[in-house]
């Protein structure tokens, strides 16, 4: 077993090589944050990031339409010939994730199982508070993730329906965002938790405001951290990890579906730094036999 | 000229008969609102109902992708032999009416300018707010109506992203909402506006909340009552108002693009009356042609 094997990773009999891109998706733009953490953790990598701005937002709609969503947005990121895709939306990640990594020959990373790791390492009376989307909440993903890791811990989730449009809107600590947080994070508080996971890619936006709310003791986790750690493990478990000789920058391009412009204002807000090069584009028709497992 | 050419009338060779159903569409819920005021005003006319709940909503979506969407519902509508479509929504009527009107062979009404015309009437000081989507607001729509129907009119707009999630959510009347309508409206006050425009179909269920907000001499305006007038209007003028001789009560079918659960949860809640027989369907692909004018 020679050094090529061990730097280049086979999927379904093509040679995956470590200076292709990893592809990151999302509904529209919480999953920079996702994308952020990736970039600090592994600067030296290039990423492709889709926002599915033509239909966002995921976490109202149904489990069948997200997962279709879903399969649309990694046909397109495989297309690309990334060497991994990162689901960076909880929604798509709660209803999607077994799908998709049946489907595509390429390691499929969710945000579901980095986060609820977290929540468990961090939690020491094991009463969890998860707040998230419709959709997240309602299939139940943490609560499952979470049993599976340990046994005897308690899951409480709440759904919080203003805080992306707050957190898009600018409001994020605005007295409003607390009085929101407030009223979303009472009953879980009245659980007495000892961590919130907060299982929606836009909640980190609101980590100062969540933080004013709840007590001292409360631990908060934000998934995009644990996801980008996920995703360097992985990359070099697979041995597809960049290895550059020279220092380099990773290049990160933007896919949209919608104009770009309401994308880009936001998202610059939200990533601290000007998008540019944002691109529209249209996502492939899926095959109906896709959306169930054999 | 006899009495059946006077109680039926042609669309492009195509007789149209009382006995059609009026076609509604909007991107969600919000459009039920305009449902409501239509079947109060003409309670014997059968109605079909479509909700976009796979994409909704469009008032943060491009002016371009909502023209699309308006398309495939007006095509579907038609494919149903109605006999006149209402666009019941404020973002979709904003960007999308010329061209609807133009490509279809049945009158469409859009609820822009019915809202205006009751604006312009009701104000005394020509000093007019307009509340809506990004969408609506960005488009111009109401500026250009209001300008068009009387000189001399200043037209000041706000955009209120929170309003929706918190009609959606029941929230209508919670403090969150007050507050949030306290900050939108400010603006709009501070130009001593005699009277608002409440120019999103979700915005009627928090008028008493925006009551308590707006000083007494303000006047509200909402297009849902207004537009169901020019309904009533336009098919007296066009002889395909239904004239049956024993009293009915006209039938509603409802159709939707995602599973219906939440359409029927929160539209139920709409309209105060629960929703029955919601049916899933897909929108037909419109060629790209009809994205513009000849």
């Amino acid at each position: 077993m020679g050094e090529a094997y061990r730097i280049f990773f086979s999927y379904n009999n093509e040679v995956v090589v470590p200076q292709r891109t990893i592809g990151v998706f999302d509904s529209g733009v919480g999953g920079l944050t996702v994308l952020q953490a990736i970039r600090k953790y592994l600067p030296e990598e290039d990423l492709i990031y889709l926002g599915d701005t033509a239909r966002v937002p995921y976490g109202t709609k149904s489990p069948e339409t997200v997962l279709r969503y879903a399969l649309q947005a990694a046909e397109f990121l495989c297309a690309h010939h990334v060497k991994m895709i990162v689901v960076a939306c909880n929604t798509a990640s709660s209803v999607a994730l077994q799908i998709l990594t049946h489907h595509f020959n390429v390691p499929v990373v969710g945000v579901i199982v980095p986060g609820a790791q977290e929540a468990v390492r961090v939690s020491t009376s094991g009463r969890i508070g998860v707040i998230g989307t419709e959709g997240t909440v309602n299939s139940g993903a943490y609560q499952h993730e979470i049993s599976t890791l340990r046994d005897g811990v308690q899951v409480f989730s709440a759904v919080c329906p203003l805080f992306v449009p707050l957190a898009e809107e600018g409001w994020a600590s605005h007295e409003i965002a607390r009085l929101a947080a407030r009223e979303y994070l009472q009953p879980l508080l009245h659980e007495n938790i000892d961590t919130l996971v907060l299982g929606c890619t836009h909640y980190p936006l609101l980590k100062d405001t969540l933080r004013q709310v709840l007590p001292a003791q409360v631990s908060m986790v934000d998934s995009a951290t644990q996801t980008a750690m996920t995703v360097k493990y992985l990359l070099q478990h697979n041995c597809t990890l960049r290895h550059d000789k020279l220092e380099r920058i990773g290049s990160c391009r933007f896919y949209v579906t919608d104009v770009p412009t309401r994308f880009v204002r936001v998202g610059s807000a939200f990533l601290g730094e000007e998008l540019k090069g944002v691109e529209r584009v249209t996502l492939p028709a899926i095959s109906p036999d896709m959306m169930r497992l054999p």
